[in-house]
């Protein structure tokens, strides 16, 4: 089989990276997640396009908004529980889901099937963006040196 | 079945548009093409994300590149073939594609298979964005009321 060039690619042969980079005790409630950075891998810089595999009981994120990020789902292979502050549904695939920035209605997927599921996630790269997590003691600080760190919601850094 | 609601979305759910806004002759080359703005459908407004069903014999679009828009493919299922500069390759279902603004390498898919192809596309909504084409008499010339229109190579406006 010929191997693609870009623009086209073939998403087998992105180094798929597990796990995710939130603080402990949230990395740990993630479970078995892994993300090709698909977007990236073809040189896009204004939106992220990742495929993610969610191995059954992994969750996409924590459940979150962004203040400045558009973000949209679309299940490929399996089914999700989309959670937000309305209750939860079931996506199978074939389905999809879109976030609007500054809309507060945090949202995440968890896997409570029996099967792994495929998603393709992609989002706005917005400097300045923020997210916020109801549920959780989990805020970002963004640092004078442009980084994005990780806080209680009383500001104190998680190490 | 129980139907999806807001921020989850069925995209069979979504009207099906047909045809394509080039004038003629490129209107008719495009051939039976059909597209659900599932991003619209979501609210989003920093990117659109449409899933478009490509029949046997249709193109995604005059070959043709962005001066500020990103782009994403991904293709759900058939194949399509994807011309660019370089010339051709050939995308099956699992396989996608990324084109960066700027990137001066003028793309679009045709399906040459024997089957209908379908994949989603989607790129960045950005001002003042504008394409180019380099097979074909076609520009696009932004109007001091914000409107694109379509005009020949020369500057004359198509009817």
């Amino acid at each position: 089989m010929s191997r693609l060039e870009l623009p086209a690619l073939d998403p087998t042969t992105v180094t798929e990276k597990q796990g995710s980079g939130y603080p402990e005790p949230f990395k740990s409630r993630m479970g078995d997640r892994a993300k090709r950075r698909l977007g990236d891998a073809c040189g896009l810089t204004k939106f992220g396009v990742n495929l993610v595999t969610l191995a059954v009981g992994a969750q996409s994120a924590l459940r979150h908004w962004h203040t400045l990020e558009d973000e949209f789902v679309y299940v490929l292979e399996g089914e999700v529980v989309l959670v937000t502050n309305e209750g939860e549904q079931t996506l199978k695939a074939g389905m999809c889901a879109g976030y609007p920035a500054g809309s507060r209605n945090a949202h995440h997927f968890i896997n409570r099937s029996s099967k792994p599921a495929k998603y393709l996630e992609m989002g706005t790269n917005v400097p300045g963006d923020t997210a916020f997590y109801p549920d959780d003691d989990l805020s970002i600080q963004w640092t004078e040196d442009g980084h994005a760190a990780y806080a209680h919601k009383d500001g104190r850094r998680y190490p």
